[in-house]
Order: C-alpha cells, then sequence, then structure tokens
C-alpha cells in the first residue's frame, strides 16, 4: 500500500445533529483549523454531518477522494445515535475489537467520580483493530487513528488517515494538544517557526497600517494581523522544508514592530494579558486584590486561570450594588450620591478601600456602565473607570468600549489586567 | 422545468479561507441552521470552502445533487478574493448584469458614512440576471437568490434554488430575518415544535437510559439526548404538514419524563439555570450574595449576565486567599487550621459570612479543589462543597467533579445556582 510521506491536505468533519440544528456552534473546526495551519497542513474543506449511518460514510468516503487526512469530532458517546467510530470503521474495512485498557480508563474515570459506570459506556471501548487510540483525560470516549483505502487513478494504492476525536470541545482540544499534535508533526513537509506579537490599545486596521510595507512585501515570513476582542495580534510564521537548515528571517521583522508600536507591544510570544500581569506581579513580589462593580467577578475569575495565581493573588470585592460599595469598601455615601458609582471618584474609593481591606500591596477597581441599561446623556454605555492603587498612590483611567455588554465586560477586564503591566514594567 | 412545491432539503456552504484557517469563528451556520429548523427545512450538511473559484464551483454542483435550497454566505465583498456572487452565477448559467438600485443603495451606504465609495465596490452591483435581490442594510453588499437546474435521473428538470448572503455576521442576520425568511415560509412542507427539557445532576448516558423505551420507539415526534458541560437535555420535536391541524405529541412525553425525572428536570424551555434560579429570587422577593473560593468570582459573573441581575444580586466576596476567608467573612481561624479550607465547616462559615457581611437573604458559598495542583489523600481534584445559608439554617452539598480546573469550575457554577433553585422551588 502507498502512503505518502507527509500529508498534503486534510478535511474536518463534524458529526452531530446538535450542529446541524445549530443548536451548538462549531467551536472544535475552528479549533482544528488553527492547529492545521500551524503544523503547516493545508486544509480546504470543514463539513458537519448529523448522526446518520449511510450520510456520514458517504461524506468520509468523498472526503478520502480529496485529502489525506480526516479528522472527524464528535458522535463517539454512549448512546445508539454516537455512530461515528462504527461508521468510519466500516468504511474502512476494520472490525471494532474490545479495548482493555480504554474500558479500564473508563472504569477509572466513573471511580473518581464516584459514580457507577452505565452498561452503556461500555460501547466506547470497542475500537478499531489496529487503531493507535488515544486516551481521554477528560471524558470517557477514547479518539482513534487508523488508515482507510481510497484510491485514484494515478495512486489505486492510495491510503487515507482518519483521525476520530471526541465532541465537547474540552475534550477535543486536550486529546489534540497532548495525544494527536505530536503525531500529525511528524506528518508535515514543512517545519514552521511562528512568533506572535500582542498589542494593546490599537486597532487591528491601524497596526496593520502602520506596517503596512511588511504587510505588502511579505512572502516568507508571512505575517497575518488578527484582530481578538480588544486586542490584536500579529502572526508572523517562517516557512522551512523538513530537513534545510532555518535562517532567522523573523528577528528582523520584530524588531521592526518594536520600534513603531512601542508600549503597545504587550507581548512577543504566546502569554495572555493576564499571564503577563502575573508574571510580573511574581517577580517584582506584590500582591493584587480587586474590587469589581461593572465585571461583577470576571477579572478575579479569569486571573485564577493562571497557573499559580494563589501566589500573588489574595481576593476581591464584588460590590454590583452601592450598598457593598459603601458598606464593605468604605465608599462615601454622599460622593456616590452626587456623583455616581461610574465616576473617577468612586473607582479611585473602591480600589483604596479594597487594598485596605484585602491588605495588598496593589489594588484595581473597574466601575463602568455594561450596558444595555444604565445609560444616561453623560454616562454612555461602555463609559468605564479603572483605578489602580499601591504604596505611590492610586491613578484613575477613563476609557469608552464599544459592543454589547459581555464584551464591553470582557474588554474591561483586559484593561485591569494592562493596568498592572503598565503600572509594573 | 420542474420546480418542486416545497424545499425537502437545504444545505448550507459557508466560503472564506479565514474560516478554513480558522481565524474567524463560523457563527453563520449556527444561526442559518437555527432558521432552517424553525423553517422546517430539514438541512443535512454546513460546509466550509476558501476563496478558491473551482473548489467553490465543485461545491456548489455537489450540493445542488443532494439539496433543494442552497445557502452560501461569504465573498460577496469588493475585492479580487470575493468571488460567491460569479462562481455562483456561472454555476446557474447566468449572466452579471449591472443592478442600478443595489449601486443607488450602496452609494447611499457611504454618503450615510460620509466617506467616498471606492470603484471596487461597484463591482458589487453586478448580479445575475433575473435574480431576486435582497437590500443590505448593514454594509454594501447585496443578496441574491436565483435557480440552477440540477438535472437527475428521476427528474431531469429538477430545479435548485440559491441564495446567497453576505458574510458579516450582523448583515447575514438582518438580510435573512428581513427579507429572506419571508420567502422561505412559503417554500417548507411542513412545520415544526420543539420543546427542551433540561436535566441536571444525571449524566446523558443514563437519562438516555432511563427513557430508553420513548428512545427506541420514537418516530414523530423525535427524541433527541445531548450532553452539555455538566448537565444534559433531551429535544423533542413534532413534525406536522404544512396546512394539518397540529395534535399535541409531545406533552404526553414531557408527562413521562417528569415521571422518571423528577427534580432532575430544571427547566422545560429555553432557560438557563442562571436564569431559572434569577427568576426564584425574583419571584419569592429574595435578595443573593456569594462567597466565592475556588470558582473565584465566576458565579457572580456568569449570573450578572442575566438580564435584571441587579435587582437580586448585591455582590460576592472573592476568598481566595485565607486570610480574606478570615478577615473578610470571620471564617475561624482554628476550624481552618484543622479542617483546612475545603471542608463543610468552611463552606458553612463562608456562605454564612458572607449572609450577614453583604446583608442578603440568601448567600451561597463555594470553596473546591479545582486543580491541577492542591490535591491531598483525603481531598481529590473536582471535590468541593458549597453551602446556601438562609434565615432557615444552613445546609452544605458535597459534591465530585471530572474534567480539567475550567470545567470543574464551570460545573460547580451550575451547582450553585441549582442551590436556589432547590432551596427555592
Amino acid at each position: 500500500m502507498s502512503e505518502k510521506k507527509y500529508i498534503e491536505s486534510a478535511e474536518i468533519i463534524c458529526v452531530g445533529t446538535e450542529l446541524l440544528m445549530g443548536h451548538t456552534l462549531n467551536t472544535n473546526s475552528q479549533f482544528l483549523a488553527k492547529e492545521l495551519v500551524s503544523l503547516g497542513i493545508p486544509s480546504y474543506r470543514q463539513i458537519v454531518v448529523g448522526d446518520n449511518d449511510e450520510r456520514l460514510a458517504k461524506q468520509i468516503q468523498e472526503s478520502a477522494m480529496r485529502a489525506d487526512l480526516i479528522i472527524l469530532t464528535g458522535g463517539l458517546g454512549p448512546t445508539t445515535d454516537d455512530i461515528t467510530m462504527s461508521v468510519a470503521a466500516k468504511v474502512a474495512g476494520k472490525e471494532l475489537v474490545f479495548d482493555e485498557e480504554s474500558y479500564k480508563n473508563m472504569s477509572a474515570y466513573f471511580r473518581r467520580l464516584c459514580r457507577n459506570m452505565p452498561k452503556s459506556n461500555k460501547k466506547q471501548a470497542m475500537l478499531p483493530e489496529n487503531a493507535t487510540i488515544f486516551a481521554n483525560h477528560n471524558g470517557t470516549a477514547p479518539g482513534a487513528m487508523f488508515t482507510t483505502s481510497a484510491p485514484t487513478d494515478e495512486d489505486p494504492d492510495r491510503i487515507v488517515h482518519l483521525i476520530l476525536l471526541p465532541g465537547p470541545p474540552s475534550e477535543t482540544t486536550l486529546m489534540f494538544n497532548s495525544e494527536v499534535r505530536p503525531v500529525l508533526e511528524n506528518m508535515s513537509e514543512y517545519t514552521f517557526t511562528t512568533k506572535y506579537v500582542h498589542l494593546f490599545e490599537i486597532g487591528e486596521s491601524e497596526a496593520a497600517e502602520r506596517i503596512g510595507d511588511l504587510i505588502d512585501n511579505q512572502t516568507n515570513p508571512t505575517i497575518a494581523p488578527y484582530a481578538a476582542e480588544g486586542e490584536c495580534m500579529f502572526r508572523i510564521t517562517q516557512r522551512t522544508l523538513q530537513g534545510e537548515k532555518e535562517e532567522d528571517l523573523i528577528s528582523p521583522i520584530i524588531a521592526t514592530m518594536q520600534e513603531r508600536f512601542g508600549q503597545n507591544i504587550y507581548e512577543i510570544g504566546t502569554r495572555s494579558m493576564k499571564q503577563v500581569a502575573f508574571d510580573l506581579l511574581l517577580k517584582n513580589g506584590k500582591t493584587v486584590s480587586f474590587a469589581e462593580s461593572c465585571t461583577a467577578g470576571m477579572v478575579s475569575s479569569e486571573f485564577v486561570d493562571v497557573p499559580g495565581a494563589s501566589q500573588v493573588f489574595m481576593g476581591a470585592i464584588v460590590s454590583y450594588g452601592n450598598s457593598i460599595k459603601t458598606n464593605v469598601l468604605g465608599v462615601s455615601e454622599d460622593m456616590l450620591g452626587s456623583l455616581g458609582a461610574v465616576s473617577r471618584e468612586c473607582a479611585q474609593e473602591m480600589a483604596e478601600g479594597a487594598r485596605k481591606l484585602l491588605k495588598t500591596d496593589i489594588a484595581i477597581s473597574i466601575t463602568g456602565i455594561a450596558g444595555p441599561t444604565g445609560e444616561t446623556e453623560k454616562k454612555p454605555v461602555g463609559l468605564v473607570y479603572l483605578a489602580i492603587a499601591d504604596e505611590n498612590g492610586t491613578e484613575v483611567k477613563e476609557i469608552h468600549l464599544s459592543g454589547n455588554r459581555m464584551r464591553i465586560r470582557r474588554v474591561a477586564v483586559l484593561h485591569a489586567f494592562n493596568l498592572i503591566r503598565k503600572r509594573l514594567s
């Protein structure tokens, strides 16, 4: 049988009637697409099909005629409408056999949950013969990789790789990153080196204009701008043929960006804004607390995603109602009455109150109008005040954000972390 | 030419290399899928292809062999890589002709923005001859609907409908709702009625087993189980022919489910757990506060997503460090020293402390080990204690959750809202 040395193209098939019905947003396609790009494997199609034997089988066969690799997600569950494993195995002409180890992992998973394993889960240990099995550390369904033949006129012995992953994004991403990616890294014709430059307080179009000359002249490396919520990023990717010596073509581009963007660059690498803030707090030996009004706990909740957050983060006061601002944080009632909760003064008193009550080196406060209600003529939706208080005093920042309630709150959270970055760097 | 009275199936094709590369999350597919469900038009495939003439043309031809209606989004912009209109017109054998009215709309759009219209936009007024044109009130690209022939052996005169919509979601949704939907309402054979039954504290497989008899015997209505993070759901869908009187076939199924699942059902409808909790608080005139350790503000942050949350939610203490538990919430240092922060006793004291300090009718506390670190032999990752304190006393609940740190925190948040539900219903 002929198996190409390198995978030249891939397709992504997401299986699930819940996707076809629009009940679930398909985030797996985006995740896998990004991963394939970073692996240097082109993908030309993403497909969603429902939990239907015939249509799924047909889709796998069609995709196999075009692509060297098909990644499927979903339909690996224990119920009768979870058909992906059996359909794909049938297309590939493989028997399903009982996999002792997967069954043991599953039993252990249920034991950890102090629950009995339902009989139906046993089905998930029925896996294609001779497949590479991917363990699931976030759920019960193991993944699998195996081959199917997809003969063409030019290559009657053509072989296509199938990779089956579970549907829940937390399971898909973990399994892909820990088990699938290392396998695929050896199957791509190029090696890719990628650097990310993260910017804050500058829009994507303005950022792209400022390095328009670099973008227009790009060949290798490529420079691609991305807009994320409240921030933007450039991905700089250098391509090298497998086995060839890699020159550093990326550093000169980053040097130019640093010249042109200065303090707007918050990270060259992959750290998030909160990670950058955390690293600076840790390095400077400072503790932090938050006083949150419109963000209502989101700053704290986001911050503890950073591993080791407890070394610098003590806690927060979510002062949503004004009574909490006055009774707990000690914000002045008179000031609240005259200037309102969304004001420079309130932000300042909240930060100072939190710093005193929670006994941290630094305290950040956030108060604003996230909408859709609460707007006044002088205080539009999107107006947010943030304050940072430390031993050197308190600084207040006024920002104006656009978008819906969720976006305003999320971007305000980034600004809170950015205040820490600017104070400590 | 033969044109079916009703559309029996549709496919959705989203066009854009940014989707294939994973830069953009494909929300249009979900939006259109939901709309098709509500219109009673089954859709069996969603596809993403890049800005490539040949692959797009091939995809339209393939889809046309399977579906009576193809909805395409994206690739209607003014630049040279926006090819959807010309490729689809070519597949359908239609000439592009200049559409005076679309051009006028575009000019007016630029005038409203006080900007000059770039020459390149004129291309967007080149539309297929004899097409139905959909005006774009949120951007420049008009949409279009026209037919293409897709002969089969049974029906050599078969006709398929193509609908082309712009890619930006704000334009897609507005154009669909205002212009496309009324056209499609007259082209569907069935009407569909759907009910959702949401369950908590029961896994998908166990839930499906418990109504295995109903699922095995389903024809109309159909019953489909879905697993979401920490919860599960059944979707019950009844089909009725256009014009026929609709019998209620769904209620008896729901009655059986209520018998078998009892309190595990938290909602028959579309409300989220936090919405259910909010509605109960509002109805009972109760205020609520939270004391959060491992969730670190996530309960509060999630809760304020509910419109009107400020009517019942006062605030929260994020007591991540133990010093905040003792100094702010008044948790006993001795107890913390002997039993630790992840204990029944600590949960109880946190809830009671928050209720007293924040002066609310009800307070909920959450303390647990979200991992990946912090595990001890007696306290595994996923062990979480929640307490609910109100005028009748305090109740503590011990739960064991699986998954990574984020999942454990998210599911703990659901349990916090579930405590409110159980106390008030």
